[in-house]
């Protein structure tokens, strides 16, 4: 069905039925997204304050068919929030509806509108003593709708799971321009269908979240922090094993990291202070967060003595204070920001079952070897089985000359982690830049189903078209 | 859409395209459910032992406008397992569909196929020294196709959730008779709708689960169980705080009992030995699993001391062995079987937010004392907000005598609920039971696209015809 442009007439259709300062200019900053693989169309731009201004304007585009682009911290990787096709949307930015709205410490309950800062939500917890457990590089600007509506990740998934699973309840604007008023606080409620699951992870294209009940954690009593260096990633798995059979769920973050981005660290960004004189080929970030009682130190100690005489660590930097630990956190944080200065060619975010992970590094690096000269930095959330394994020029080569190349080495990594029966998309989502993988790689019988739901829910297709889904499927 | 019955015409049909000996005649137990509420109509039944002929059997059903019933334990309280009304549907059992496929401890995963017992489920968990958490009273006969597809919570959601976060992938039959085939072992997997959480909770309505892939936990290293008296539920929660505060997600389980509950235990099974000589007005079943280094007797005594001094507790007792564990446990665990030897006039499954469990308890007991005589046992899962409020004839009444009162108790109590911001069905499900109920306080925006969703997915509306919505509605 043929959809209509966010033009200066339907803005005035708009205006007619909001708040004059509800409509803006569209700012170049909400067309663009961080890889500048996509760019997206000046249509009509809207900065609500509250759910039922979000209720008119998608309720009006609804009727007028324009098409709808819900915006967060513009942060995502796979160009979910810009639409680069015509009719030029109807962008709708939650950074206005960005309050908390009420904290519940009694009941370990936070609510939160779509657009708080994941860093405000984050704060907004610990003032009560609590721990609310997301937490991503993009946590300073990203926002929590979005977080939802990717059903983002990051370095806490080990313990406390995705972003959907800190979620209660939501309160969301369908595509027919009703508002779903789901916000409960409740942990067990069982009357049908899981709506709140199927907007989280949607990517705006069954609804907008508007607000969200989230979960609070406690606070661990103690914390503790080291990087070890194992021999390799069969060594890293091991440890990881190990370490939780002493502490159980009490292991926070485990996250692996590779010679390259240490060298990319050095070369990029000479000022993070690395823990090791010479670079390991592989080294862990540990952390654990314990109970009262528990000594993470001596524990993170023990640990060590234990894996060493296995042969599973080699060397390892336990944090004295907690400005070591924020030091050694430096290290894993600035990786992706190295990677964006060093200028990669291809990007993945991939998961694959957890004791698949040897081989799929193993067989990953050859595959890329076979393509071409280049350099992979693979990193990340290892005990969830989620690598970014990201491919970059030989030193001193330029990425534009490999541009030809990028295919290739996307098809060769994907099509292993589809054997290995893993997900191309582990954690960031399929945006506009992983549509044709899902055809490739979906289910057939769950494609249909996920355009069957998109269909019924959204009949004139308005809701962030060309994302997840291609526009002639729905 | 008017449906056909499953005749003797439809099972010739189904034997063109199945070995012989998957259909059978159908037994009265299937027929029927725990309270008697609902009996259903003999169509055919199916025991198939490979998801390929369920995919026969639900696409013949769909060919031919059969009403299917997918049926599990058969333990459901709510009807979601027989069909009462016309036509006779054709009944989908998974018991022969039983096997453990697969066990992968270093993911801690395991695959079973829907008909698997929860009880041989756990085992197979224990055996490779891993917990599978999920644990309720029909544990012995419920199996896990069931509980997912009822979202089962349980004694120990407090600490590890409901059926549903205990749920990686699933191999299903969709309405029309496709395979989707979702067993991922992955923790992260961000391509698409969240398919696996919708057939999740869906209660059959939206297609057949025939296996899933679910989530193992370290076992914690020590265990401690105790009972403690508490003056009251607001005490009650400040002792689950308290704990919480000392031991994190140590908490594995947080029991609430009311001395009604431990009345008809001296009543109708006697031979359960009860922790205390004079029954208190209300108690706590507490249990920690700790991580190596934490003695949970050592931090029971200390919780019990900190909370006297607060008059949170007046008494309690400490188990002091496995046997004794168990004694306390099957004082909470005997619970349901003497509520069905009493024989309620009506039971609900609610929930509501932490904090207002007070008020719910106080509130519900004086709306039910406006209706009649009644004795009232609550008890439950205090730490999820999730009580079993069940309303019993007075000493010596009968249930029968009050069978006239049965829907204004109901309505009182879901009324209180719903103003507290609950529901009326935490963890037993909608079924045919609570449709009236959905209908009644689900919120319109989210019943309508539910109602979207049941149509694209099963436009002739075969599966579970009358479960969780009108079968005008679809």
């Amino acid at each position: 069905m043929d959809l209509n442009p966010a033009d200066e007439k339907f803005a005035a259709r708009l205006l007619e039925r909001l708040p004059q300062d509800v409509l803006r200019p569209v700012d170049a900053r909400y067309l663009e997204e961080p890889r500048g693989r996509y760019s997206g169309q000046a249509g009509v731009l809207a900065l609500p304050r509250r759910v039922e201004e979000v209720a008119v304007l998608v309720g009006a585009a609804a009727e007028a068919r324009v098409p709808v682009v819900p915006y967060g911290g513009g942060t995502g990787l796979v160009g979910g929030q810009v639409m680069p096709s015509s009719p030029a949307p109807l962008v709708i930015s939650l950074e206005r509806m960005a309050a908390i709205r009420s904290v519940h410490p009694a009941e370990n309950v936070l609510v939160a509108e779509a657009g708080a800062v994941l860093a405000d939500v984050q704060a907004a917890a610990r003032e009560v003593n609590r721990l609310f457990p997301l937490s991503l590089a993009a946590e300073g600007s990203c926002r929590i709708g979005g977080n939802l509506s990717t059903n983002a990740g990051g370095v806490n998934v080990l313990r406390y799971g995705n972003a959907r699973d800190l979620c209660l309840g939501l309160e969301a604007v369908l595509p027919n321009g009703e508002i779903w008023h789901g916000l409960t606080r409740l942990r067990k409620d069982n009357t049908g269908y899981d709506l709140r699951n199927l907007l989280i992870g949607a990517e705006g294209t069954l609804g907008i979240i508007t607000a969200a009940a989230l979960k609070l954690y406690p606070v661990p009593a103690r914390i503790g922090t080291a990087v070890f260096v194992v021999p390799s990633p069969e060594a890293a798995l091991d440890l990881l094993a190990l370490t939780r059979d002493r502490v159980g769920e009490g292991v926070s973050a485990f996250e692996l990291i590779h010679r390259q981005g240490l060298e990319f660290l050095a070369e990029v960004l000479p000022t993070v202070r690395q823990p090791f004189a010479e670079r390991p080929e592989w080294c862990v970030l540990a952390e654990l967060g314990l109970p009262a009682g528990l000594d993470p130190m001596a524990v993170l100690e023990s640990v060590f003595e234990d894996a060493a005489a296995k042969d599973l660590v080699r060397d390892g930097v336990i944090a004295q204070s907690q400005a070591q630990r924020q030091e050694l956190w430096s290290v894993r944080e600035h990786i992706p920001e190295a990677n964006r200065l060093i200028g990669s060619i291809s990007s993945h975010d991939i998961s694959v079952p957890i004791t698949a992970i040897p081989e799929f590094i193993r067989r990953g690096a050859e595959a890329v070897a076979a393509i071409g000269p280049f350099r992979i930095n693979c990193f990340g959330h290892v005990g969830d089985g989620n690598l970014h394994f990201n491919v970059f020029p030989e030193k001193g080569g330029s990425r534009d000359r490999h541009e030809n190349r990028r295919d290739a080495v996307k098809r060769a990594v994907h099509d292993l982690v589809h054997e290995l029966g893993g997900s191309v998309s582990a954690e960031h989502g399929i945006g506009r830049m992983k549509v044709e993988d899902l055809e490739r790689y979906g289910d057939p019988a769950r494609l249909a189903a996920m355009r069957a739901i998109k269909a019924a829910l959204d009949p004139a297709g308005i809701m962030n078209p060309g994302a997840v889904l291609r526009v002639s499927d729905t």
